[in-house]
């Protein structure tokens, strides 16, 4: 039989606000364009409109950047309100140069700026990352699969640049549902020989997969990816993507 | 109207042997599946059945290590002559620790190996990237195309693996009938404000699109992404999506 899904965006969501019901917002602009959420499906959030309607937002005029911050963003040539606020959400600086700040944040996820973000938000307002996705997700999850009357799995998804390519991808920073590595490990090529290559961050490349129907303006904060299989959960959600930095090679 | 698109896996297309015709095996494939290549797909194929036919296959068993490699295997824990094959597919060492042997090949791609690669081929045999595989992507799309009445674009995929995060993502080493990077340089927010994150792999996001149904036991090295308009074609290839070694952070 042949393996085929579907990606499909969920538009009409709107803006969304501190103590919005993401969940009733997808459900329903779902049902409105004719594609309910269905037991099965894999929904894809954006990132910010769940750190919206979670109120991670912050004023940056409410800001005032510590001396370590004030030198920091003299040498990269940005807002020094903005820089204590990626301090404060980072537990460790990875590079920090030519204007490029990139941290480890609370969660353990590499990334520019520590995902603080000034598009789709209000002027002088920063949306930060969600406090914990993987509860997010799990939350959403539950909403979804009582709507759908059967199991869904969630994706929070943000877009982070990597080294060495151009070009930002989705990623999954909340997974739940199903365990978010694809592994093949033990299995053997047709000539016996064990695979290398392993392990695929399979929620990764479905949050990339879900990305081109997903517009940046934010009118397309969410998509359904229809017709997978996808591995059972393990309970471990997103953590399963954070590379060990004892075996990383690249902090 | 809502945004959706389909991802079809391309079975049946059996073992590749060098000297194959790739192009002829794929659109056959998909023809006995009732899903033959139609004008506006894009096909995401699998660098190992490229390479294979294009017979980029080498025996270990030929390679006589250099003292070089010989040296560098040896405190890496690794096979002297694959390391040897490794390092003639290189232009520069990224990294070399734990095992772990990161370059940049001539193509300008980093990532571990060479991307030479020892599974789903012979014993004792080596596959390597394709030579030129762009050029391999606009021979196939040229095919591709002739064959459905209409423009077909092709990418050429392989799993990388990157810095901080675990498991392999499918991404692009070769790209032909469209511009691999979709930006929104200048574009504003509904706020008013320009939108950060502004320019999104796409190609690397559809071949991750296309790897859940893509059998990493070489069953489906072929996938079709079917119903989204990718952004027109600027010449430029899969080359966009090498980063400036001068704007990398971590080299």
């Amino acid at each position: 039989m042949t393996v085929r899904y579907e990606v499909i965006g969920i538009e009409g969501i709107g803006e969304v606000r501190p103590g919005d019901d993401v969940a009733a917002l997808v459900l329903a602009a779902a049902a409105r364009q004719s594609t309910p959420i269905a037991p099965g499906d894999l929904a894809v959030i954006s990132q910010k409109i769940v750190s919206k309607a979670e109120g991670r937002l912050l004023k940056l005029t409410d800001v005032t950047p510590s001396a370590v911050a004030v030198a920091m963003a003299s040498g990269l040539g940005r807002d020094a309100r903005l820089v204590e606020v990626i301090l404060r959400e980072s537990r460790r600086v990875v590079r920090m140069d030519r204007g490029v700040l990139v941290t480890e944040t609370h969660h353990g996820w590499v990334c520019a700026n520590a995902g603080v973000d000034q598009s789709n938000v209000e002027a002088d307002t920063v949306a930060l990352l969600p406090e914990d996705p993987d509860r997010s997700a799990h939350a959403l999850r539950e909403r979804f699969s009582a709507a759908a009357g059967g199991e869904v799995c969630v994706v929070i998804a943000d877009t982070f640049g990597r080294p060495w390519r151009e070009g930002l991808t989705n990623i999954a920073i909340g997974v739940a549902g199903f365990a978010p590595l694809k592994s093949y490990l033990g299995e053997r090529d047709p000539a016996g020989r064990p695979l290398q290559a392993t392990v695929l961050a399979l929620a990764d490349e479905l949050a990339s997969a879900a990305e081109p129907v997903m517009g940046k303006l934010d009118r397309v904060p969410a998509a359904l990816v229809r017709g997978l299989v996808l591995p059972p959960d393990d309970g471990i959600g997103s953590k399963s993507l954070l590379r060990d930095p004892a075996r990383d090679l690249f902090r």
